[in-house]
C-alpha cells in the first residue's frame, strides 16, 4: 500500500519535510517497504495545489525558490484552503505544520481534530495543539483508531519523546530535565564567552535562531510548551500551560554570568518537571548548572533532556533542537512508525 | 494472554530481571496489560526448578540470598538442564542470560537456537551469541516467526540499540563512536584524578566493576563484542570480531594521562564504526578526546554512544552501561516489546 499524505503548511519545516519526502523515496521503499505519494499541500501563503496522482515534489520546491509560492504548479486543482484539502483529497495522512500558537492551539487544533474525525492518521511539529490539547486529540484518534504523532514538538527529529515513550517503556520516569530551546542555549553560550544580552540577540536573529519578536523563546514560552507535553504524554499528567512557572532569560545579565562563572558554574534555562506522589510539578527558569551537570556541557543550538527513572537512574539524550531537515526528519519517523504499526 | 518465561541463568543479571518481573508485575499489567509467570528458572550452579503455574519469585530470590542457590525451593520438578526447560517447560519466552563467550558464543548460542527452533521469543544480554552469529540466528528467528531482542548487549538497560533502530528508523546512520565499557572509563576516569593503573583496578575489582581476570574489559574485548553488535545490526554490516582493530587500555600510564591534560584533552576507551561506500570499518582504541567532545565529560561506569547521521547530524544517548538492576531492566523492556508487536 502506498499512503496518500497530504501537507497543510509549507513554511520552513514543511519545506524541508517535502525534501527528504524526495530524497529518501527509494531508501524508506529498500528498507522498509514504505512508498507515498504527496496528494495535496496547501499553505495561506506559499499556495495549495492537490492532484489526485501525487505532486512532483521537486517541481514544488523549485517553484518555493524562485516564486516563494507554488502557484505555478503545472497541474491539478488549486487554491483549495486547509480544511477541503483535509477532507476532499483522500489522503490518509495528514501532516500538520502551521505555526504554533500556544494561546488557543488554533488553527492548527481544528486541522487536527478534523483530520482525526475524518479517518486520517496525523504528523504534526505543532507545539500548540498538543501542549493545549493532548488529551481530547490523544482519545479522539483512539476513538478513530488512527494515529496521531508528534515527535518533532520536543527537540525536533532528536527522538526524545520516542526514546522515552518506547524505548524506556519498562521505567517510571521520576524527572524530566533539560535544555529544550536551542535560541536560549545558544544565546548564553554566547554570553558565556563575554558578550551582552542584546549583541548576541541580534545575532541569533541574524542566524535565523531567533524570531524578530523573540518573546516565544527568550521568556520560556517554547521550552514551557515542550515541558507542558513531556509531562502529560511521557509522564501521565494532566497539566496546563497556566500550572507551569516560567522565568524567560531577559534579567540575566553579563554580571550574573560572570559571577556563575567564578562558581564554577554555567547559566542554563532548564525545563523541569518532578513526578512526586503522583502529582507532577513543571517549571521553566535559568538555572546555574554545575560542571559535574551533563547539561553545563551541552551548548550552542544544542538541546538535551535528562530522564531519571527508577530502575537506569539517569539516560540522557542530546542532539539538535531545532532546524529545517531536523525538524522535517521528525515528520518522516513519524510516517515511519504509522507505517510499521499498520503494515501490522 | 499471560507469557511463560523460562529463565537460563540466575547470575547477577538474572537476579536482578527476576527481581524487576516481581516488583513490576503491577504496573506492567496496569500500563501494557502486560502478564507473565516464570516458569522455569535453570542455572548450572544455582540449581533449576520448574512449576508448570509459575514460580514463587519472592521464594526464589530469598533462596538465592540465604543458599546461594534455589535447591531448596517448595515444589515443582528440580534438576533439568537447560535445554530440557528450553524445550519441555511450554515456555514462550527464553530468557538467556549466561555468561558472554566471545570464542564460541556458548553455550548462550545453541540456547538461543534451540529456543527459536523450537518457537519460542527470545531475550537475551549475551554479547556472545550476537557479537558471532547474529546473522544466523537472526534469520532463524524470522524463519520461525519469533521475535529475538537483545538491547541489553550494548549498554545494558539504556536504550541504545532500540534508539537507534526505531526512533532514527528513517535516518542513515554514517558513523557511531562511543564509550560502551564502563570498567575502562572507570579507570581512566580515576587515572585523571592522579591515581595509578594498577591501584584503581585494584580498587575497580573490589567494587565489582572488574572481574579478577580483567582481560575481556581492560584488553578492550568487551568493547569490541559491542562495536561489531552495532555494525552488524544498526549498520547492516556482516563484520567479524577478528575484522576489528582492537588496542586495550593496559599500555597508557600517568604519564600519557598527564600530556593529555596539558593538551587539555582526556583518554577514553573509544568504540567507533564507520560507513563508508557502503562499507563498515569498527575499531576499538584509547584515544584522546577533546573538551568540545561530549564524551570528555561522560565519567565513571557511565557510557555514552554518538550517531552520526545525514538528517540530524549527531544524536548522543548516555547512561550506565551495566549494573545488575539496570542490565535486567534491558530484559524487562524486550519483553514489553514482544508483548506489544504480538497482541497487534
Amino acid at each position: 500500500m502506498s499512503f496518500r499524505i497530504a501537507i497543510i503548511g509549507l513554511g520552513t519545516v514543511g519545506q524541508g519535510f517535502v525534501e527528504l519526502l524526495r530524497e529518501k523515496r527509494t531508501y524508506l521503499k529498500n528498507k522498509y517497504t514504505l512508498e507515498y505519494e504527496v496528494v495535496a499541500i496547501s499553505d495561506p501563503v506559499k499556495g495549495s495545489v492537490y492532484h489526485d496522482e501525487g505532486l512532483d515534489l521537486l517541481e514544488i520546491l523549485s517553484l518555493v525558490k524562485k516564486d516563494g509560492n507554488i502557484n505555478g504548479y503545472s497541474s491539478g486543482n488549486k487554491g483549495w484552503d486547509s480544511l477541503k484539502t483535509i477532507k476532499e483529497t483522500g489522503a490518509d495522512i495528514i501532516a500538520e505544520i502551521t505555526p504554533t500558537n500556544l494561546d488557543t492551539g488554533d488553527p492548527g487544533t481544528t486541522f487536527i481534530r478534523t483530520a482525526l474525525q475524518e479517518g486520517k492518521h496525523v504528523i504534526t511539529t505543532n507545539k500548540g495543539p498538543i501542549a493545549l490539547h493532548y488529551r481530547e486529540l490523544n482519545k479522539l484518534a483512539t476513538e478513530n483508531n488512527k494515529i496521531l504523532k508528534f515527535e518533532g514538538t520536543v527537540l525536533s527529529g532528536t527522538p526524545a519523546l520516542n526514546l522515552s515513550l518506547s524505548t524506556l517503556a519498562g521505567a517510571d520516569i521520576t524527572e524530566i530535565r533539560g535544555i529544550v530551546n536551542g535560541t536560549t542555549n545558544y544565546i548564553f553560550t554566547k554570553m558565556d564567552e563575554g558578550r551582552n544580552y542584546a549583541e548576541v540577540l541580534k545575532e541569533a536573529q541574524r542566524l535565523g535562531y531567533a524570531e524578530t519578536k523573540p518573546d516565544a523563546d527568550v521568556e520560556g514560552w517554547d521550552a514551557l510548551a515542550k515541558i507542558v507535553i513531556l509531562s502529560n504524554v511521557v509522564m501521565g499528567a494532566d497539566i496546563k500551560v497556566s500550572d507551569v512557572e516560567r522565568k524567560g532569560i531577559t534579567n540575566i545579565t553579563q554580571s550574573d554570568i560572570q559571577q556563575a562563572k567564578r562558581e564554577n558554574k554555567r547559566y542554563k534555562l532548564i525545563a523541569r518537571a518532578c513526578k512526586k506522589n503522583g502529582k507532577v510539578n513543571a517549571r521553566v527558569s535559568p538555572e546555574k548548572v554545575e560542571e559535574s551537570d551533563i547539561l553545563f556541557h551541552i551548548s550552542g543550538v544544542n538541546n538535551a533532556i535528562v530522564f531519571k527513572t527508577d530502575a537506569l537512574d539517569c539516560v540522557t539524550i542530546s542532539g539538535p533542537g531545532a532546524g529545517r531537515i531536523e525538524t522535517g526528519f521528525s515528520l518522516l519517523n513519524d510516517l515511519i512508525s504509522i507505517h510499521q504499526t499498520t503494515i501490522k
